[in-house]
């Protein structure tokens, strides 16, 4: 775990969901919206909101509230959308499978470009038009086609020594869909989505009667 | 956004995963780790782990450290993970069939018991021999059938509709993988799986070339 900006993870965080409200409202055809609406819309309070803008600079306006679309843009490009990413899945079971179904009709700059396996049952098969490849010839096609980013649904044991080759490969970022913290190279960035961690959330918070849509 | 107890939503977060590492320790055979050794290996400082731990009580013994086995069977008891929970999968689509076969091979007590969907193309086909049923008799199924936990994978469109429903027909529990937020009564407990607002995350931080795998 490691720290090379002054802005706290729980921030970063938080700006998926800002810009998902935004584009809604976007959507209804708002221009713009006072700090106080904005709050009871995304349930942050109008400070918690500031304070998250402030780090990039504010873009909100004292007796006006922000600018619909201007914050959404500042908020895409903050999180590097206005680029687009080449990525490849490592894994192509069922939980592969989905993630290239899913990123597949996933209108933004996310590409899966290729899909690998080490099964031969698998190998050449198509989703979505893309071809499920040799786990073993993964270096020299990441290397070859500039691949960004790397998505991890190996099972957990796989996982450690598939992120060393794609790291290697010179991917810059890793998707981990696999129940393992995985050990990266400082330039690399990483997020886990760990399913069986949320859903026992989910069942703490269910034996607890809490509700936290957060 | 609503909090009933004290202990934080930070804190519950964690839980799983210290619980990940002690069942890790368990199968190499670890009986006991002092609470430096832990720190290490999971990422947190000694005394946030202590902190953590003392909202339930401890379990740590001074010159001792930590008792694997007892920490993991504790844990796994304030998660409710002593239990089984009935679920139910809505959307048949490729994530709902992909967290159907997700489950699937899940060891631990979550069963899901049934897919829904309002596609009569899908309905009537079997995911790992659950079959997909019509989302018409959603109400009955869940009320005669005790299920606990809904899993939405439909559109964002279509979300909170069906989570009106759910909560209608009686879960306590919402595993919400559909794009946007829910509202739910006070008594169903919630979590959101939000893989977009995931993928934006991952994607500041290869512009910002920070890492962190938290």
């Amino acid at each position: 775990m490691k720290k090379d900006t002054k802005i706290s993870n729980a921030v970063i965080k938080r700006l998926p969901r800002y810009r998902r409200y935004l584009k809604e409202l976007q959507k209804k055809g708002v221009d713009k919206i006072s700090s106080n609406e904005f709050s009871s819309l995304i349930g942050y309070t109008a400070s918690q909101i500031r304070q998250d803008l402030n780090n990039f600079g504010g873009f909100g306006q004292q007796g006006y509230g922000y600018n619909v679309e201007g914050l959404y843009n500042e908020i895409s490009a903050i999180l590097g959308l206005d680029k687009e990413y080449k990525m490849i899945i490592v894994g192509a079971g069922n939980l592969g499978q989905a993630i290239a179904n899913y990123t597949y009709y996933y209108k933004a700059g996310f590409v899966v470009c290729g899909i690998f396996d080490i099964n031969p049952r698998l190998i050449g098969l198509k989703i979505n038009d893309i071809e499920v490849m040799d786990y073993e010839n993964i270096v020299e096609y990441v290397e070859e086609n500039q691949i960004n980013i790397g998505i991890i649904c190996t099972t957990k044991d796989s996982a450690q020594e598939v992120a060393d080759k794609l790291c290697f490969a010179g991917v810059s970022g890793l998707w981990n869909f696999a129940p393992v913290d995985l050990e990266v190279p400082d330039h690399v960035a990483i997020e886990n989505v760990h399913l069986s961690d949320s859903l026992h959330s989910l069942a703490y918070h269910m034996n607890r009667n809490t509700t936290e849509n957060i």
